[in-house]
């Protein structure tokens, strides 16, 4: 099943070209903050199994009708892990991997959707780069999980942009900004995609193929990222995890798009905005940084 | 006022030694998960806040009598200022502070309370390390906000220890275990506390004194962290600054108790745990790491 965010925030079931709008089932107070039905029914998805089903007989709206929103607004922790392809250790000259770093998290204001434009902060002298990941989505509560019980705790999928302003200040900051980690278009439940440990990756900036990456070749792969985090934090339910980025990233710039797809799991492709904000002053300085 | 936590996740208003049961008006559904009523409560103070005042003639039962939870338990962001004081910098042997490297994320999962123990992961090789922090409890969403207007933002302040296993592995996966980050004993609200900007902060190990801090050393004061952070993110009510560590960090092991205590906000005694969890493959590793 995908599962998506659409228009002032209605939860939908996506089938091929159109949406349903299940809003009415899961999500009874639109107003309520912070934004967490789908985290909730993510948590109880065993239970609203069946009544989702039942909802697939309901009308449908075509999706070229509705504006699709980031699926999981307040998704508890997006847990990254960086170097996470041979390729791109090699291209970024890094010796140490995700093997051996563990990961950083993403802040869940950095979160945004299919409909959003990624807004690039006042930074002149910066470069701006693109990441092409694989979005994994926990499904249920763990903490020091076996690799190999992953499947137990595997949600579904999704595609994720890794925004980045180079530079040696913290990874996190540098990470953080709003609208710097596009997910979408939705999230397609671990059922009906089957085994993710072949799934190509592509990215595209302007109509020109910039990455192309297959998560076959992940240093650390999915049933080791769950070890690993679940290792040290508890998982919660809409937990997110990006899978790292293959060679390729690139700078962007406004008036941009960028174009993600994952196989069996679909495509977005989002605009990119030039903004006269986010001038932090961390930035102001090039120096070296030790 | 000093709202807490406590029990089965009841919210309190703290008088002296005393505890105002005020669940049943700011937490109607105590069983809903995630647990946000506090980010709700921060978010809708002002209309809270002469019901809460008139809450403060009902009975009250004394703190020694509950067990007190962390004030927020699913706050979206906790968001720390590595390398904020000149002789933490001195200690650890660092150039770049926290005026050029900004900040780095604990997640929420880290966040635990004056009830719980710090849990230790089992790194029988690696040093684990306490570090006295002031929290600072954002109450207003906010971006960009100019330092100037710093005030406007702050709901309240809170103790905090940030606690990290030592190396040469991603700072936030170092930083993320389960109760790595006790913050309480209660929220203190701004309009209490005054000015923040001369704030005595203590740690101690088993009675031995280990830091003593002001908030007047800080490198990046407060108001420079708010600036800082929401030129990169939007804050969000119940997100927590902390603030960083001054000199004197250094080891914890099992059996020990360790004291914060912070000027005009108060105390809390938590012990140390040794586990048999948390041996990530990560750790597995003393090998450089670039």
């Amino acid at each position: 099943m995908k599962l998506a965010r659409f228009n002032e925030g209605h939860i939908g079931i996506v089938v091929d070209e159109e949406i349903i709008d299940i809003n009415d089932l899961v999500n009874k107070d639109l107003e309520a903050w912070p934004l967490v039905a789908m985290n909730r029914l993510i948590a109880e998805y065993q239970q609203f199994e069946p009544t989702l089903r039942a909802a697939l007989a309901r009308p449908r709206i075509p999706l070229s009708q509705v504006q699709l929103l980031t699926p999981i607004p307040a998704s508890s922790k997006v847990i990254a892990y960086p170097i996470n392809y041979h390729d791109h250790a090699t291209e970024m000259g890094r010796q140490a991997k995700a093997n051996n770093l563990g990961f950083f998290l993403k802040p869940p204001s950095s979160l945004s959707g299919p409909s959003d434009p990624i807004l690039l902060p006042d930074l002149p002298d910066r470069r701006i780069d693109h990441e092409c990941e694989l979005a994994i989505v926990i499904g249920k509560r763990g903490k020091d999980i076996p690799r190999e019980d992953w499947q137990d705790y595997v949600f579904g999928y999704s595609c994720l942009m890794d925004i980045v302003v180079r530079g040696k200040e913290e990874r996190v900051a540098r990470k953080a900004f709003d609208t710097f980690c596009p997910v979408g278009p939705w999230i397609m439940t671990a059922d009906e995609l089957g085994d993710p440990s072949n799934l190509r990756g592509r990215l595209w900036v302007n109509d020109e193929l910039r990455q192309d990456a297959n998560t076959r070749d992940l240093i650390v792969d999915i049933p080791g990222m769950i070890e690993i985090a679940s290792h040290i934090m508890t998982l919660e339910p809409g937990d997110i995890i990006a899978a790292g980025t293959p060679a390729g990233v690139g700078p962007i710039k406004g008036g941009d798009h960028v174009k993600i797809e994952f196989e069996k799991i679909g495509s977005m492709t989002v605009m990119v905005k030039q903004t006269s904000g986010g001038r932090a002053s961390i930035f102001e300085t090039t120096a070296a940084v030790s």
